[in-house]
């Protein structure tokens, strides 16, 4: 079951590896102890990216797609997870409602869909898929080639309630980032447990702010270990108020890559590093991979002046992109069979239940990989999940590679539970 | 992995079995809002007998031994469990103490210290082994075939702490069942936690008591789901003040047989069961195998009055057995290659992460199977763990079988959590 992994891993890495490796201890019972004061998110994936000389997470999605790539060896790990979060948040719960993406009926998302049901069934709920989309109008069965069928039913909104006809759920779970804004079927819903909460959806989220939260993480666990958070941290810019249709904000577009490649050059020039730097512009919301643009100098950028301008980039649900986050692009040393991988770890509560790759034949090593022609090979996983043999050299073994890949992604994990405090609506009312 | 099981299951069994599956989410969600209420052992083992007719604890144990029986599949999950355990328990926690029993040097045994030493380790812990052994007078380490060495170390005891030389746990972990009693050494620790407390050692410990507690669960478990208690739950009468060696007490022992058998048999008419009802005599404390007894007559007794005088029964440690658990006899139907087999299941924290077969080829379905001679087969958790896979027939699927010694196991487990409460010596400054 390991994927044969081919990495090239030298020079800092082998000391962050080595350094977390040693200081376990220490960085666990920092998690549990962030844990005490700060709730997890539900549920989360984060893609992470192992430049041999750096690691760090470059996107964190807080209503993860893609669990149908988890291994059924993984799947006690997340229901046991999932038993926790449940007996956490609403341990009377007998009913859970999911509420899948509107009109996303790839039998790759509804197999994602019949997985999360899976996992909440066996944890000892009663699980239903209510839609929220306007077409879903009757019960609707939908079969998926080598998987359970998913019923979808259109949900009953009550006063204060959202349920199926006959089905009346305690917890309602998210499974769509409300790209569109959040809709009002699922606004006061004061007497059922929704979760995650409208405010990790795309409408409120930022991902300049969750990476602003990140680097508030990575300082404080960069000075827990003594290292230089930059190994783990990736810098970023922000810039607002574009108009890509009218070419304006092109020039503080040009100014932040400018500044944040002679921020990198500066890192890559003390650690010695001979990679050319990159940048990667994408849009500050959304999850999926489309306006992404990898940047190597500030002339690329000048594809965007020159595009039809009847063709502004856009994020799901088409609108267009106002706002970009500028972050500092992480090369991916990580290869299966010769195609560009990059790590997406999954976390349920506090813990890590799985993982697996996402490897694309054809895309570069400085390249975002979500895009169609993707596959997902399975994490290493099989013998001791994120669990590292003491003894073992570092980068030597694959168990010890995950357990680095799970502490990233808890970092990232973290952040967002400082983002989601933030930006809490109802925070204000426990000053 | 799956082992290969022959069982035989008729009448009321796949009837309790699909009463179970269908309450599934009930059943989870009493477990939950128990543990709201009470704490679970720290971990546990609960040696479960199907009957077909019956399923039953006859032992549970709160310092299990046989954890390097889990398979490396199953390890994931008891690292989980451990973290959820710790975080609850003592978060800030860094080091950890294991103390093994005394001069138990099986590599068996070691690898069940190695095992548990890796599973702290792997949760974030560092984890050393301190014997308390009067013969460890100085740091010891031993080879064990196909596994990591253990190294045993003398404790040293301060004012109110214990801990080996430079090495300050916050936890003790006791793997010692405390046959002997509990040593001052470990008294009055009161700066550190110690778990499973002093009390759940069987110096404080009945098998009597444990069952009581045990019939209470099983009768609110039954009224919930609605069924019989008695099948899930193993009459017991108990005899005191026994003195073997000069055959008193035999005639308590006698009557209460009697009158058990009589119970059972009644059971059996009013279920229809065409089997030779039998109990098990057993000494009323102690952990091992040693002075069980299979009665299926009244008669059998005379072989402890026929029994030389010189030779009575003990438990470990030498001392005499003076009270007795008199235990209806519950037959294993398992099967595996023919030999008779029992499950075992190991739960941490409120979680159950795995288990094994017993399986003794010398041995009738009606006799004590923890005994020389036995061999472990892992319980086929591999593709989902104690999770049935909804509208598969009951009697079926392995899946399904094992959610329900899940379930076994856990209310095994909760009739321990209330014995401790009952038992517990500081309890009284909390009324």
């Amino acid at each position: 079951m390991v994927p044969h992994l081919i990495t090239a891993l030298t020079g800092p890495i082998n000391e962050l590896e080595q350094r977390i490796l040693e200081s376990m201890p220490a960085v666990e019972r920092w998690f549990r102890l962030e844990w005490m004061e700060h709730t997890p998110p539900f549920y989360c994936s984060v893609d992470v990216r192992n430049a041999g000389f750096k690691l760090a997470p470059v996107d964190t999605n807080l209503y993860p797609g893609g669990w149908n790539n988890l291994t059924p060896e993984m799947l006690p790990l997340a229901v046991q997870a999932a038993m926790a979060a449940v007996e956490k948040i609403c341990p009377e719960a007998k009913n859970l409602l999911i509420v899948p993406e509107n009109g996303k009926r790839s039998s790759f998302y509804l197999s994602n869909i019949a997985q999360l049901q899976r996992i909440f069934r066996m944890a000892g709920l009663n699980v239903r898929v209510g839609s929220i989309d306007p077409d879903i109008k009757k019960q609707t069965t939908i079969q998926i080639p080598h998987d359970d069928p998913v019923t979808l039913e259109p949900v009953v909104r009550g006063k204060h309630r959202l349920g199926l006809k006959n089905f009346d759920p305690c917890t309602i779970l998210l499974n769509n980032d409300l790209t569109a804004g959040a809709p009002g079927i699922l606004e006061d819903l004061h007497e059922q447990y929704l979760l995650p909460p409208l405010h990790a959806g795309w409408s409120v989220r930022r991902k300049s702010r969750h990476f602003q939260s990140y680097e508030d993480v990575a300082k404080r666990f960069g000075k827990m270990l003594g290292i230089d958070p930059w190994l783990v941290n990736p810098l970023f810019n922000r810039c607002g108020e574009l108009d890509f249709a009218k070419s304006e904000g092109l020039d503080c577009l040009r100014a932040n890559v400018d500044a944040l490649m002679a921020k990198i050059r500066r890192k890559y020039k003390e650690y010695g590093i001979n990679e050319k730097p990159f940048v990667v512009v994408k849009a500050d919301y959304g999850s999926e991979g489309m306006g992404i643009m990898t940047v190597r100098d500030v002339k690329d950028l000048d594809q965007i002046r020159d595009r039809p301008k009847n063709k502004p980039p856009v994020v799901k649900g088409g609108k267009a992109i106002t706002d970009v986050i500028i972050q500092e692009g992480v090369l991916t040393a990580e290869r299966i069979n010769d195609a560009v991988a990059e790590p997406v770890v999954y976390m349920m509560d506090r813990y890590v239940v799985g993982g697996f790759y996402r490897v694309h034949a054809d895309r570069g090593i400085d390249e975002n990989l979500n895009a169609p022609g993707a596959v997902y090979v399975p994490l290493a996983f099989a013998e001791s999940t994120r669990l590292p043999q003491p003894g073992q050299k570092p980068g030597a073994s694959a168990p010890n590679r995950f357990y680095m890949y799970g502490v990233i992604g808890r970092l990232a994990m973290l952040a967002a539970s400082y983002e989601l405090e933030a930006t809490d609506p109802a925070a204000e009312t426990y000053d």
